[in-house]
């Protein structure tokens, strides 16, 4: 059985009901820590559900930001420095990870208790122990016209994974890595595989791997 | 143990290899069916990993799509019609979902055994059986410099939602409507929920809700 809702009906709702329900509709989202640096020295570590894969072949990915109308310490350390790394979240410390997205005075590695980490002298700090680590360099970034969300483009120059979780293929398997995903605003969880399926062909039905 | 990869050991790497590395790297995507029709009247679905999140007032939804050089269908009736649905996929549908890559002539609706529903005479067709259908309407496009990736804004004018993973406060419960997440080119994932976290204050640790 649907509920339906009209656009005028979400807009007349509830700010609290709107936020979450509209928050929902995309589905599962990718969950990073995004490590920053300003040119003063000091670290910030923010919590992202916009961050997705634009392109292999130069390996690039993009990441979403709320409108640069408040200040954005993330978005200002990357327009000023360039530099920032992309950390998976882990089961182990998605608590910690959220805990981020208090309104903190200084650096939120301090606070959280999550620890920085420089790696071969790359500017901004990785996460300790997340189990997917990239160092990222700014290549482009577009405002949108409809509500001036900032869409940041960046190269991937540094990959860290941890091996375990490495297939032949370069695939990752998420599951074995206990990288965590989110849903709306609030909820994380593990995701438990169904399956790989074959390349897709008209002749036959999907196959799993 | 961390497996590191320079940039440049990415460009000289196997390309199969390194389109599973990188489109493992964001983490958990989310996994929507994007139906639509052309101006001719015939119907089009596609399988997409790239839908995200944009605004919640006035609800706004984006769609990234490969560089527009050539035949995207989907693009083209959108750009044409200004009219699409996103739809979360099930798992009692992800394999037939998968199947719509293939390269069909004709609907991938007929083709692939999924049903096409019309919905209060909104253009676009609607996936029968998907727990969340949204009615879109184009609102703005921006092409990505770096790639020629085309990012596709849009306004959400309708949501039907199954209600038995509808939350008084709005939220839904993705666990129950058995909505598939995806990693990397081709392995999908139920979700199985860790916790939901109350808002974070720097006073006191994060506390499950």
């Amino acid at each position: 059985m649907n509920k339906y809702f009209s656009k005028e009906e979400i807009l007349c709702s509830d700010s609290f009901f709107r936020k979450n329900l509209i928050n929902c509709l995309s589905g599962y989202k990718s969950l990073n820590l995004i490590g920053t640096k300003n040119s003063k020295g000091l670290s910030n570590l923010a919590l992202f559900s916009q961050v997705f894969h634009i392109g292999a072949s130069p390996p690039l990915i993009g990441v979403l930001f709320r409108p640069h109308t408040v200040k954005r310490d993330t978005l200002e350390n990357i327009l000023e420095t360039s530099s920032f790394t992309i950390n998976q979240v882990g089961a182990a410390f998605y608590k910690k990870a959220h805990w981020t997205s208090a309104r903190w005075e200084g650096s939120e590695f301090e606070k959280t208790g999550l620890q920085e980490e420089y790696r071969n002298g790359f500017f901004a700090p990785y996460v300790q122990g997340s189990p997917v680590g990239l160092g990222c360099s700014l290549v482009e970034t577009q405002t949108l016209q409809v509500n001036q969300t900032v869409l940041v483009v960046a190269s991937i120059d540094h990959i860290y994974v941890e091996e375990k979780g490495l297939r032949d293929d370069g695939s990752l398997d998420l599951n074995v890595l206990e990288t965590v995903t989110v849903s709306g605003l609030d909820e994380y969880h593990l995701g438990n595989r169904l399956a790989r399926l074959h390349y897709a062909k008209p002749s036959k039905e999907v196959e799993e791997i």
